[in-house]
């Protein structure tokens, strides 16, 4: 697969898509192309970094693109220390941060020394956290493999590792200076992760974009069968509108970031109440967003159609549409209420009034529940 | 003790001063006084907080001034979450960090919860963190109950605990919403601890109040013998420049704030050199701004007469004023090179033109150790 990565790099033909993250000093591009690794070195270079540079990774994805990111940035003059990490979100915690502060520091990391993720959410957060904390802050490139992380994570500045209490709870807010998403890294994806993904690209669509929907709805076979042409175009879509929310929203002060939570307050309740063992996240997001459409319907905000469309939409991207019979409502409730985006008992839910176009509704968690 | 500070508290003549460190949307007051720690929840309240508070302090600080903190807190309608730490520099680090979660988290910290740092240096670094990262970031209070603190560590939002290779390099900036400095609870400070405060004090005097610093030369014995007014109005006029110093550059990135590493070059290799454990900070300052003094005077950038005011004024505080003696130089070599402020093997060193003017000069550490 890794070969196939490598043809990839060569031949693309496809044309790379360019987005900007408009934050005043702290802006960035988004690049979507296929086969970009191969340019990392040199992308790297262009905005003024040199010498040494930290890449974490993870076991799985480092066994797959190390080589291949190595050479690219010591073609353009890097000196790489890797560091990797075992897979899994088990890992993304503060003695897995420990081990990675340990790796850099041994290593003499300097202040201008940028760090790359290499990976998927997971790396993401862990070395965008570590990067926002290490020397009260180091540069920071994100390089996602995975479709969630291309359309989502890596983009925004959200970092994080996880604690018992719940996830994502100790992090900060640190912008990359550069996010490279190479479609090509997702030949290499575990099919169920594929899917997970796509999850995110439907919200995107339901939330602001209702030509994304439509193409969703329309080829469904061109993103499932890994059409580059298609994956650039589709990724490239999310990450625009990403780019547009985290823009006018950078920290969540303003509340307007938050429209990105379509689906996920009923599918963290779900995540929560399988203790994270039985869904991936998109997954998860699958089935809060139909039980956010169901709610919305519920409501009188939109209408039976709009429900149908996104069921409609999910089944043809085989995902999961209906809340797991075993969880007990009460269990949802409580998981909602314990959500770090609650306050005071409150909700903020996203509900949908229409294929791209949401809309907030304060709602305690029993009146969410009510309406699954 | 305790009762002196209530004394103080209720009989107290002295007028606060209110100095605001001015940073847009993230601009706060520092306020200096006599038993101001009973005005803390007011203060809060003020502020818009109300509810739970997190208030974190170490084992010496929380025997001597919980009761009080906590009392005012009540009093003004929240409810306190007491976090105690032990004492000492060497409990600043992953691990009590970690603590400090674990405990805030199990009682169920919110994003609106806001966090007392009560207590010096230490207490104030973690706490800080604690806040930075917790949540993806918790509004700070900043309750300094040392000199060192008062004057410098609590104002400007540096955050950070320390690493086996080295202090304070995993942090984050963090402005407080508030700093509250209550000179009485220096009524209460290990004797060594009050004079090393003071080589910070002298230190603002050489880099940029010679009207400081002549009262420092004047009357040593006010602040020795830890008259109020006296101590109100030094610690005001270091918090004031230290405000304008953080205001003109909040992350060290355009260099100004540098002024402050004055006698932090020489004086960190001599903590290092020793292992952190035989001089305080401020002991270890103040063998860097003579050693910075003289180095300035050995290139031509000021005086002898300056060497011998900064000694003379060091001498009237019980100062130490000399290198240890059984630190080879290159031992303070190796330790330059190692700071995390040096980069590509060249140091900013902070060289005094004369009492209240400094400049930056390039120099290599071996340049540096040349002179001393």
């Amino acid at each position: 697969m890794a070969t196939r990565w490598a043809e990839a790099m060569v031949v693309s033909a496809v044309s790379s898509e360019e987005i900007r993250v408009d934050l005043g000093p702290r802006s960035y591009a988004v690049v979507v192309g296929e086969g970009l690794l191969g340019e990392l070195g040199s992308r790297l270079a262009a905005l003024g970094f040199g010498g040494r540079c930290g890449v974490v990774t993870s076991d799985r994805v480092g066994a797959l693109y190390r080589t291949p990111v190595e050479r690219s940035l010591r073609l353009a003059g890097f000196e790489p220390v890797v560091v990797v990490v075992p897979d899994g979100e088990e890992h993304k915690n503060l003695a897995t941060l420990s081990r990675v502060y340990d790796a850099l520091l041994a290593a003499g990391v300097e202040r201008t020394m940028p760090l790359v993720a290499l990976g998927g959410g997971v790396i993401g957060d862990l070395t965008g956290f570590a990067a926002a904390t290490l020397l009260r802050g180091l540069p920071v490139v994100q390089v996602p493999t995975t479709l969630l992380a291309q359309v989502d994570a890596a983009i925004g500045g959200k970092t994080a590792v996880d604690h018992p209490a719940g996830k994502n709870l100790i992090g900060a807010f640190h912008q990359p200076r550069l996010v490279v998403a190479d479609v090509a890294t997702l030949a290499t994806l575990p099919r169920r992760e594929l899917l997970a993904g796509l999850a995110e690209v439907v919200k995107y669509g339901v939330i602001g974009d209702a030509a994304l929907f439509a193409r969703l709805e329309r080829a469904p076979e061109a993103l499932l069968s890994l059409d580059p042409e298609a994956l650039v175009a589709v990724v490239a879509s999310c990450a625009r509108q990403k780019a547009a929310v985290v823009s006018a929203d950078e920290r969540e002060e303003r509340g307007e970031r938050a429209v990105l939570n379509f689906g996920h307050t009923v599918g963290h309740a779900v995540e929560a109440a399988t203790t994270y063992g039985r869904y991936l996240h998109g997954e998860a997001v699958a089935m809060g967003m139909v039980a956010a459409a169901r709610v919305s319907h519920a409501l009188g905000i939109c209408d039976a159609g709009t429900v149908d469309r996104l069921r409609g939409v999910l089944r043809a991207l085989g995902l999961p549409m209906d809340l797991p019979g075993d969880v007990p409502p009460a269990a949802l409730v409580t998981a909602m209420r314990a959500d770090k985006k609650s306050s005071k008992g409150r909700i903020r839910f996203v509900a949908v009034e229409q294929v791209g176009r949401v809309r907030f509704v304060e709602l305690t968690a029993q009146e969410i529940a009510q309406h699954l």
